[in-house]
């Protein structure tokens, strides 16, 4: 793990009320460490695991989780789903396949946007995620106060362990982004937005101008407008392509240098 | 894959509008069925590689596929990222870092918008990963229309390349199951009435490639990589610039035009 990620994991460790994934009887350990890896990725970092299964630490664990160390070196290990839980005020638990217990269900949108709400008002939040093969239990499911449930292909349902929580804690990064509207970047500003990255300014009309006189000056020195009467036509068609492009200022020294070398050659 | 999965996966085969998932040079076995399997969670099968590293089919690519073999089975295999693209109109690729190319960078979901226009609009669309560890380079990069950047934690930004799939294959899927429901919303009501009228459709993957190859023939034989050290970057900016353009099937012919007048002069 980065240096700069540990510092960032040991301050997020102190804030009591940052969201904890909970992974209940997990099998594999190359699992547990793509889970510890897309945490990192989403800025979560308290893992906790109940009943792993024995040889789960193993070098894949590490390998998967590629530099995302520090948060398997911090995990907590449980024997009950119950205890895990302990400090905690309210769980939320992932499945794809309904219950028949009566509790609210949330997408994963919805969701995160609930648990900004609960986290700004105190509330200590955990994810619980079933075993690989089986899910959560009916027993196990009976400690969540409310179901997540992705929209998935109903067909074929069940997303690897690091999927799941990597749809999670995707959405509740991004409703994060949203919230923390001091912390924005420029470049998150760009994604958010949709709109490009402008690393040059838009050529301006006299630029613009400037390249089709020289284009059209040298189109006719080489007589590329023929017949005659077709010129209008043709260099409204090629003006118009070049007047949708919003070309900028290196794009248009770009072209000159080509159409330059082309007619010098 | 269970019949059902299987049915729909030829349905879909037919379909010539679902969304490619082009791997670029992926490296691992593992990875490649953990992509085949969070396409079937989220209703996407038609799956390519290019260029995947020796020794990737193996029994680790089928055990993490977990029963979306039929994926697997029907993918296909390109030596170029050109060649893999060759039928479709609009790729998409993503990518964690910021680059030098001037394009549209979209979030996952702002992109699953996007693309849910264009296919209703019959364009065949493609969504470009890179490698696990070097991600796309600045050539494989030149061939993408638009760049799809999710939030993520800048100090830990590198996503298992089967999670990248997932949060734009998640994002699509959501945004498709909103669209069956006839719902259309606001932002993409304003969307699809802001895009501008075709007149002529847009150009192909097949015919931009052959319009830059042609491009980068001619000024190869006039000299105009010069030194050609910088070939690759001047090419690449040549590239960016007329990607950006979303040149039209009449634009190219305009441009094949000019630069064949201008050269047998």
């Amino acid at each position: 793990m980065p240096k700069k990620l540990i510092k960032i994991a040991q301050k997020i460790q102190k804030l009591n009320n940052e969201p904890v994934i909970i992974l209940a009887n997990p099998q594999l350990g190359y699992n547990i460490g793509a889970v510890a890896r897309v945490m990192a990725n989403f800025d979560l970092y308290k893992l906790r695991l109940v009943n792993p299964r024995d040889g789960w630490m193993a070098d894949e664990t590490y390998s998967s989780a590629s530099g995302a160390s520090g948060i398997l070196d911090h995990l907590g290990i449980f024997d009950s789903v119950g205890a895990s839980m302990n400090d905690l005020d309210f769980i939320y638990a992932t499945t794809a396949r309904r219950r028949d217990l009566i509790k609210e269900v949330l997408s994963p949108k919805s969701a995160a946007k609930d648990m900004m709400i609960r986290i700004k008002n105190g509330q200590k939040i955990g994810l619980l995620f079933g075993a690989e093969k089986s899910g959560l239990s009916n027993d196990e499911l009976s400690y969540a106060d409310a179901i997540i449930t992705s929209p998935v292909n109903p067909e074929f349902a069940s997303l690897n362990l690091a999927q799941a929580v990597c749809v999670i804690a995707y959405e509740f990064y991004s409703a994060k982004a949203k919230g923390e509207l001091g912390r924005v970047t420029e470049s998150d500003k760009g994604r958010t937005e949709g709109l490009p990255l402008e690393k040059t300014r838009n050529a301006n009309k006299n630029e613009y101008i400037h390249f089709i006189e020289f284009l059209e000056k040298t189109l006719d020195e080489k007589g590329f407008f023929h017949p005659v009467e077709k010129k209008n036509m043709m260099l409204n068609n090629i003006k118009a392509m070049f007047q949708r492009q919003n070309l900028t200022q290196k794009d248009i020294k770009i072209l000159f240098g080509i159409f330059k070398h082309l007619i010098d050659e």
